[in-house]
């Protein structure tokens, strides 16, 4: 049997079953944005670790440089901001094939580099060696704080509770799909895709909010991801596609070309925006405070129900789950 | 100008510099076998990555996935080790390239899970993504804890410290030069090369000696890693090379093939023993009680002295500096 029959979900449920007699008491591992490692009655460390490979995450040849360095920070701090945690340390590894320069190596930096004095993230350690046989890998481990009350898991999800997004979707797939075209997408996409912006302050104050009962980054696309929620909190999921945000730009292409943009919207990964689930009660009273904060809206995409499956209402076309990593 | 010509440790030390601006108060960064994180007023984390890739560090068609799996813990936790600290968790990232066999994943978990469970380290996380470009590449994150008294960094050492090793030295780079040469090496070379054992109680053991004043590991050759000593505790270092202890095994092959003994010795990587000095005042009493408690001994190679340079005495070839990973 090879890897990609098994596919990386079941890689990783494998792992997690040999080494579930490990676990250290407190100590949350495999299974949700970060694992957990408490500092004391108050206080844990988030942590988490992306790697991020040529020709699977990233063309050389389409993304900068700067663009890239900054990215590899952005997709594992979003993890962080995913619990709720707030970013305070990363590791960056690479494997560099013979044709990197040392001027690819300093824009690379640079864009590592700024991304952590946006958020005042130290780097604290890594590797650097050659890639004789491939392209570049990188790898980034990212270590985060948090208050013990106030972290959020996958798992808190109950019946009853609203699901919803805190952005626009569809931005970095339609990007995706034009670079992929030879197109060139509009500066907007382009960024999304290449330097996308971890919701770090959002994931902060929505961790303060005892109403938000689960919450994820959308790096695989809705579709994938909140089949995350809804196995670790045990509840069914109904997204209502009308409810769907959707980029604005994205729809605007999708009606020029007759493509379907809920496809975009909850197929695509690599989105980092939040996936929340609220306390239904509580979730006008949140949704009125964070506009207020951040001069943006939640979105409701759907509702927490009885049972364990995710079920599309009002959809037009097929959804399917997001991208696998095999 | 290419990375060949800066090499690691100089893109090293301009990442270094780049960041500095951005370091947490009280957290050690870049510089040490791991950096540390303060717990509270007596504990710390200690923590280190390592990226191991197929050609540059392991040949797929050489190692065996168990072997693999079981070293690629083995180098980070003889990092933690180095610090003095005890592990506690890992994270493994894997990118996997498409002739990687399901069976073949296994194998490499069995291993990664043995050696896990020998030190009772856990899993908490990590990655797995396919490889389209290149061979595998394996990144691990390692995590201790230690005691904030006890933490040995490289920059302790003072002009008059003995400088000792915990084994006799040359057996994984022999192994490795006869692999790469077609033959067969004896078997305990080739464990050496493939199944290192860190010496995680035996760096937790001289972490409660204050007369021990700075400690790493050897992972790119003494040659190479006593530099660091030298340069982040500003003093010289003599070493005598009719001091330096050698495998046996390694011994009896470069006398039968008229190869310098000291060559493996010294600059070979891969070592995984530990590099130590010590107080002269207590390394007798220091050396008896290790050799009580371990059976084996430790073993002065030189001394501390005035300046910045490295020398030899008695040496009877060239001494080179180890690997460079570019």
């Amino acid at each position: 049997m090879n890897l990609k029959s098994i596919g990386e979900f079941g890689l990783i449920a494998a792992i997690k079953e040999q080494f579930a007699a490990l676990n250290h008491e407190g100590v949350r591992g495999i299974g949700d944005d970060c694992a957990v490692i408490p500092l004391s009655a108050t206080k844990s460390l988030v942590i988490t670790t992306d790697m991020l490979v040529e020709s699977k995450h990233f063309l050389l040849d389409k993304i900068s440089p700067y663009e890239l360095g900054y990215k590899s920070l952005a997709v594992n701090i979003s993890d962080v901001a995913a619990m709720g945690a707030k970013p305070y340390v990363s590791l960056l590894s690479l494997a560099l094939s013979d044709d990197i320069s040392q001027e690819w190596t300093a824009k690379f930096s640079e864009g590592y580099h700024d991304i952590s004095k946006q958020y005042g993230i130290a780097l604290i350690g890594g590797d650097t060696t050659a890639a004789p046989t491939g392209g570049v890998a990188i790898s980034v481990t990212a270590i985060g704080v948090i208050d013990n009350d106030k972290i959020k898991y996958r798992s808190g999800a109950s019946v009853g509770d609203i699901v919803a997004v805190t952005a626009p979707l569809g931005a970095s797939s339609m990007a995706l799909k034009l670079i992929l075209e030879g197109g060139e997408p509009p500066k907007k996409l382009l960024q999304a895709h290449y330097m996308p912006e971890p919701m770090i302050y959002q994931g902060e104050w929505l961790s303060k909010e005892v109403g938000v009962t689960a919450m994820m980054d959308i790096s695989d696309g809705v579709a994938s991801d909140i089949r995350h929620i809804s196995t670790l909190s045990g509840c069914g999921i109904e997204i209502d596609i009308k409810a769907v945000p959707i980029c604005e730009e994205v729809d605007a292409i999708c009606k020029a070309r007759g493509w379907n943009p809920e496809s975009f919207a909850l197929s695509g990964g690599e989105e980092y925006s939040l996936l929340i689930t609220v306390n239904s009660d509580t979730f006008e009273d949140i949704k009125y405070r964070y506009m207020n904060h951040f001069g943006c809206g939640l979105y409701p995409i759907g509702r927490c129900v009885e049972g364990n499956s995710i079920s599309y209402i009002n959809a037009t076309g097929d959804i399917n789950d997001g991208f696998t990593h095999f």
